[in-house]
């Protein structure tokens, strides 16, 4: 979205939602790196979440732009990859939203959805096979055709945090 | 670093290593919306990965840009987070890299490298405490001053996958 649409849309905020003025330039630029092909055609057939995609068990395609293929040495090692991709519809004013779950209101930097000021998402999947310049990995939550930005390889090591918590009881805006 | 100057330098590769022209336009366009503050000033500082941050214990900064501040609501009830941000000084042209611990060559694609075509680095940070528009972590490995680009909640449920592995077996090339 350039940067005049978000601010039109600016005022147009639900309530609790707070929107601010957009810088009057960008920092650094992105090259797409390929496409995301998933199942979910429209939004309404989008899985939830990360969660709700992983446990659909379907298999999506990272197509990866032939220029950058031989990066792909190397990934058919991996368990699990980090894949971020752009979620290139999504508006970037909103520094409190209120999703449903979060009906009071919450700042962007504690939420995972789409509208941030950089609309990068990541999700965490497991690989299934590369093959060529396809990669099928379980599972995404977004809409086929999704502009893919960078995939990685996922170290236990580093990424797994299994007692990390995001405390429900801090709910109220300061 | 302009498309051009990594054109340029496209050339200059170390043995095993291969790079390919970039694509000639970019796709999408970030904000900064921080700084970055480590104790590290220079390259030789800087711990080795994520891994080596994290045991040193040090004390980062997510300085956040006031804009953006009022985001940061409820960000202080994750015990986790993950960080992105831009490694402004890498190259992108290189699909097979060197590195030390891989000096046969492996694919971008399987190394957490910040040289890679979107050099949005990742990092999975203990948080230590929000006050105003800073943010206290454990810890990060980079350069003091790097570009902030996105703070997101961890969630243990989707983020966690302490069994995932990243193969040592088959670091040939096809």
């Amino acid at each position: 979205m350039p940067p005049e649409t978000a601010q039109k849309a600016s005022t147009d905020v639900r309530p609790g939602e707070v929107a601010v003025p957009l810088p009057d330039r960008f920092d650094a630029s992105l090259y797409f790196i390929g496409r995301i092909r998933t199942p979910w055609k429209t939004r309404k057939e989008c899985p939830r979440n990360a969660r709700a995609a992983r446990e659909t068990g379907a298999v999506c395609t990272l197509e990866v732009d032939p220029r950058w293929s031989r990066a792909l040495a190397g990934v058919e090692t991996c368990t699990h990859l980090i894949v971020l991709y752009w979620m290139n519809e999504a508006r970037r004013d909103l520094v409190i939203q209120s999703p449903g779950h979060h009906p009071g209101g919450r700042g962007t930097f504690a939420l995972r959805s789409p509208v941030r000021p950089n609309p990068v998402a990541l999700s965490v999947v497991r690989l299934v096979k590369v093959e060529g310049n396809k990669v099928e990995v379980v599972a995404l939550d977004c809409l086929d055709g999704t502009p893919l930005i960078d995939i990685k390889p996922y170290f236990a090591t580093t990424d797994s945090i299994p007692e990390a918590t995001v405390g429900a009881s801090a709910e109220k805006l300061k």
